[in-house]
């Protein structure tokens, strides 16, 4: 009696939640020490210290009606001023409260701005591999998502398909950068390259093609590599951004998108993302932590910690005989199935108690992904069961 | 270059947004003691003292990881057992965690919970005067909402009218009760009534239909009038609830639905709301927040102030010769306009700095909405302007 629609994604849903119990179930027998779940995507470094300092100042200091109250779908004026701030000092951007939103999360954002450009029948395009709550973020805007293919040997975006998948109804190109699942970082010059194919199509078609960027692991970032920030090399450039992996605020729903004012419609644009809050339901991003985050935005989680794991596990998958990108973000590697089917490969880690998602998840078959946001326990004790792994494939040489 | 849809979103909110300008220069003319804005539904009585205390102890006590972490999409089980139990203690039910979903205030779950049920083409019912965010409500889940009339005399929903608008695609009922607008509770004698006409339907076509009861109001009752809970009455109800009211936190965006184990097909139901909340991008509701409510569920607002504003209002108004149906419920006043065309009303109102809302915006033409959830100042001193407004209108006898 439930929706078609939602039968479907039930269905899907029901799969990865069976994959979780066998995870439980794993745990029950060997003991959760000797399981490796590196199936989820959930920070395990805790927030910063002085969260909880804004939170015990905003909860004494501030006026309730003001801290629990309503305010304009947009957020605090005050907030989004001291956000554009921060962008402005690290990115030497020109931003001020009229270009900012507060969203319940990079989810909430990027469903707010899909809502507000995507009409039934409209195109979206984001590039292999992806986070595939995508396709139904697109979907709930009545659009389709297409996925551009990746170049293998690096992860960056196939250019000329790219180019070719571009039509005149596509409204809207997500990036994700640092990637999910792939863990690489797309250079400046890769988004130049993106910057320029999409002037020409939109010159060719006559329209605009907003390019939104989801950039909820922009500060895990390692090696000291540059993460472009995309509104300084394509004018049509919306960001959408989330506090839940820089701050460890995953569960409190906070995050803002940027809408430049030079975007086209600009006007339009901010003003339908703010009506989209509202009538998707947000009303607004959750206030007092809207109010958190402001006294906190400069703030960065412990990277090392990400970086200590991620040394660890790329070194070692390496040393195996793993074939896998070098991930310079996020908290994910993306290896390469040594059997052409990855779910075969998943169900040979699990005999080892090691857990793994299948590539085909993120529209990329016979990868897999590994999340490294784990404890460096769990990173260092599952090494004899990825070399075991590799000797069964034949890997180690 | 903004959506079809989102257009017309703008243009409409533009003109609220236009009145509320209005308001504040008029509050710049003659001063903000000297306009009184009776358009908005914000809570003006602040969050009791129990949710600072709580907000302190779980920040303080809690492990971070856990208060900021990712939880399953239906939220904590203990905080939905802790709601679950303040809900079966005042009701007389026997929910648990099972039948509880947390979301992003009521609008999130009425949201989650239209997409759960609603296939495109499929209608959703709702009872007049009503919320007129319904209509975007229904139209994510790609449903179109029909509004039943109500009888003028009390507000009571048109039972025969309500009968023949039941359809083979009318797949949900929104109830609001107590009523935003009119301030009326449908009283349990109206529900059976609604309750047998369902049940009759679903028989005659053999079709589920539910009954989705909105209570952000239900603490806000007054002279001692009992409101309903409606999974007593009809087995396939679901209800929406917020703390905005009950608690004073709009901004917080906190709230549940319940889906009772008895709703047909309830396995599905819940899996298809919890994954809903997902594929939304609410994810999960605030997570500090739900927390919060958990040790806060048993508390009340300062109704008595709402009921003060409430009997000053109301007996001014009917000594000037106002007609207005005696509001039960929440913290509105649904005037008749001494005038066919309320809009004349309401700008007249203006004229003596009284900002009020037209009914057209909730589907009933000819009356108006007041709010007294603002300060007793404001209520007092308007008393003349309505006295004013009646001799104009030649109503005072």
């Amino acid at each position: 009696m439930i929706s078609k629609n939602m039968k479907k994604l039930v269905e899907n849903s029901s799969a990865i939640r069976a994959m979780f119990e066998e995870g439980a179930q794993l745990a029950k027998i060997y003991g959760a020490e000797n399981v490796y779940d590196f199936s989820l995507g959930n920070p395990n470094v805790a927030a910063p210290e002085s969260i909880k300092e804004a939170v015990i100042d905003v909860i004494t200091n501030d006026d309730p009606l003001m801290l629990h109250g309503y305010m304009s779908n947009a957020g605090y004026e005050d907030v989004r001023n001291a956000i554009a701030d921060s962008i402005n000092r690290r990115f030497d951007t020109n931003f001020d409260a009229s270009n900012i939103i507060m969203t319940v999360g990079a989810a909430g954002g990027l469903n707010v701005i899909l809502k507000t450009l995507v009409d039934p029948g409209d195109t979206v395009l984001t590039f292999a591999p992806f986070f595939a709550e995508y396709i139904n973020y697109v979907n709930n805007a009545n659009g389709t998502l297409e996925a551009v293919p990746p170049v293998l040997e690096n992860f960056m975006p196939d250019m000329d398909k790219f180019e070719q998948m571009i039509k005149p109804s596509t409204k809207a190109v997500i990036i994700n950068n640092p990637n999910n699942p792939s863990g690489v970082v797309y250079p400046a010059e890769v988004i130049e390259k993106i910057a320029e194919i999409l002037d020409k199509k939109q010159k060719e078609y006559g329209t605009s093609i907003y390019l939104i960027s989801d950039e909820p692991y922009r500060e895990l970032a390692y090696d000291g590599v540059e993460v472009p920030y995309l509104t300084k090399y394509y004018k049509n450039t919306v960001v959408g951004y989330s506090y839940s992996k820089s701050l460890s605020l995953p569960g409190d729903r906070i995050g803002y998108l940027v809408i430049p004012s030079e975007v086209d419609d600009y006007e339009e644009v901010f003003e339908g993302a703010s009506v989209a809050n509202r009538v998707l339901g947000f009303v607004n991003a959750p206030s007092l932590m809207q109010r958190v985050v402001a006294k906190c935005c400069d703030e960065k989680t412990d990277i090392d910690f990400y970086d200590g794991n991620r040394k660890i596990l790329y070194n070692a998958l390496q040393e195996y005989g793993f074939t896998c990108v070098k991930p310079q973000g996020a908290f994910y590697l993306f290896i390469k199935s040594p059997v052409a089917d990855e779910r075969e490969f998943c169900a040979a880690a699990k005999k080892h108690n090691v857990l793994l998602v299948q590539g085909r998840s993120f529209g990329c078959e016979g990868y897999v992904r590994l999340s490294y946001c784990v404890s460096r326990d769990t990173v260092v004790n599952s090494l004899p069961a990825f070399k075991a792994l590799a000797e069964e494939y034949g890997l180690i040489k």
